[in-house]
């Protein structure tokens, strides 16, 4: 049986995605041969990245904006480094909302200054903080679009006077933003794009060149840009079954549609966490994401019956990060309502129970 | 009909590993869920990692010798700046034997002073150099297993006063060595390991922490240890994939068998270009790989003919680099001996045309 799979990541995609990339392991187009046995540099996997790429500005509303697609390996946890090394001169501001926030803050302050603008770790990540400034003079602002271990998500982007870089790992492709405002995007395929082992950064080509330090080639974003995103051997999977995915997000009507699914999804989920008087949400409602919703049970002693229910009911991937403890239900794109409605029956049956 | 894959990476793995590997796509471990969907935490693939990272160092008879396996990202290319990173603290040696030698001496001058110890750049890199001396007091010695484009290898490495550290992307597991003679060994998976998108690193423990630099995180050996290759999300599927084919490899009897077969193919590849008058071998007799045989037509008039024989034979990925020109045959671990038979089929019926 198909369970219902709630992993925060690598977590769900869609079915349709699956086939394609399971049979294009044994042969890839018809054309004899498996996609992990051609060249990269063969006319057909050529193809298959200029598609992905092409489908990612198409999908983000950023064609013929001066942007580029790459797709990249290492991880967002890279481009915690990348992204300073690229574009870091002096000083740079960083919005601190959560594990992943810190770890990119830790790493760009290796090589130079950075400055929080606002954070909420005192509050164990529960919330967005707003009103803050972002000094102009800085060379560029950061910011976690979602926060994957707290659940927690900005709906508000500031209008910020310096090139705003945003680590969208856990909610690209999920919501309708104007992607323009960003100058450097970034997001590790394992949520609502792919397999682990690749990660897109989508950049604004005119904010690139302007820092003093030598950049090592692999770490580049220029030297990627050049080579079409083939500077050295891609990681071919990952980025098949993203384009997979790609297509399938431009199937169902592009983001808007899948936007509207994922509401529908998170109103399911809150309402009943709300409701229920078992379970308590755990980030503050306004900042509350529609990817990750974090709970607790309130009742320690109904645990051991909560967890056997989920199981026998086909449902993983529902424990809670350490940081937050209790439960996390991950909603990406691929994750069907079905599954979500399945969750919330589970609770209430708990309810009717306790 | 399935192709006879001459491609020098991505290249031909075995069928029963792209069987299994395309199997758990949709379905691991009879578990419900695909591989790629599955958390990179859960104990599933937590095994998949340890059995991976362990049958390397059985593979390579280096169990308990204070070696650590890891499968990182980004390629060989990242590891040219990885190695620098983590051990070069003035100076460093370099055997420069083609371009990727080249290439890993220019990243590594990004950070420091590097020695070229020998060359055969002017001969456009047609052999190995031999007799060069490794300063004692340099930080390390560098040096290139297997020349991927030019078909050269080194068959018998210096006694190196200093950690040597060997790029061996192209003939990995396809040849008994005294690998203790080596403190790193990097090599991308997708020659003869699995697909494109991991890079296995083996590392003498004791050759780390021993520069003054701060070293980011991503790019820390030390950290990669301590987390078990999982500091970030690791690539599942490549890391899954290579899990089996190091199966595969032990399962024939482990290197030494392999080893047999790898010379079988090169003994009758290399025998067709030297017999056969219309093909001429590109590099020096004593240093020809036994993974990447290069060899020119000598006439130009036969070349279309040739190829078109070729495609009809399916022979698929015989192109040359262009710094070499004419053909590359990469005849890698999961290369039959059928299919290199057939090339020289094809070849001497070229010669009976003629
Ligand atoms: C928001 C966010 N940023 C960064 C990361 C780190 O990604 P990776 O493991 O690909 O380095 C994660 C992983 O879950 C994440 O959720
Ligand atoms: C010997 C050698 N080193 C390094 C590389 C670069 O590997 P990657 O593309 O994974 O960075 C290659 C690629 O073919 C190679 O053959
Ligand atoms: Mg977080
Ligand atoms: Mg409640
Ligand atoms: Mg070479
Ligand atoms: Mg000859």
């Amino acid at each position: 049986m198909k369970k219902h799979n709630f992993s925060a990541g690598p977590s769900i995609l869609p079915q349709e995605v699956l086939l394609k990339a399971s049979h294009a392991v044994m042969d890839f187009n018809n054309e004899g041969l498996s996609l992990l046995e051609i060249s990269h540099r063969s006319k057909a996997f050529v193809d298959v990245m200029e598609n992905a790429r092409a489908l990612v500005l198409e999908l983000l509303g950023l064609e013929g904006k001066g942007y580029k697609a790459l797709f990249l390996q290492g991880g967002a946890s890279t481009q915690f480094l990348m992204v300073a090394m690229n574009l870091l001169e002096k000083r740079a501001g960083y919005l601190n909302t959560g594990t992943w926030s810190k770890k990119a803050i830790k790493e760009a302050k290796m090589l130079d200054d950075i400055y929080e603008v606002a954070s909420s770790e005192s509050a164990n990540f529960n919330y967005i903080p707003k009103g803050y400034d972002i000094p102009e003079d800085y060379d560029y602002f950061h910011c976690t679009s979602n926060n994957t271990i707290f659940g927690t998500q900005i709906k508000e982007f500031p209008n910020s006077p310096i090139p705003m870089v945003c680590d969208m790992s856990s909610d690209i492709f999920s919501r309708v933003l104007d992607f323009s405002k960003f100058d450097l995007i970034y997001a590790g395929a394992q949520k609502n794009m792919g397999p682990a082992g690749t990660t897109l950064v989508v950049i604004k080509e005119d904010i690139l060149g302007k820092v003093s330090r030598k950049i090592p080639s692999i770490m580049d974003y220029k030297l990627h840009i050049s080579n079409g995103s083939m500077y050295n051997t891609p990681p071919v999977f990952a980025v098949y079954t993203s384009m997979l995915t790609l297509e399938w997000i431009k199937s169902l009507g592009g983001i808007a549609a899948v936007e509207k699914l994922n509401e529908k999804k998170a109103n399911v989920m809150y309402s009943e966490i709300d409701l229920n008087p078992l379970f308590k949400g755990f980030a503050t409602k306004e900042d509350r994401s529609i990817m990750n919703a974090t709970f607790t049970l309130e009742n320690e002693n109904l645990k051991e019956t909560f967890e056997t229910m989920l199981k026998e009911a086909g449902i993983s991937g529902l424990n809670g990060h350490r940081s937050v403890g209790g439960y996390r239900a991950s909603m990406y794109n691929a994750l069907p309502i079905e599954s979500v409605k399945t969750l919330v029956e589970v609770m209430s049956e708990l309810e009717s129970k306790a």
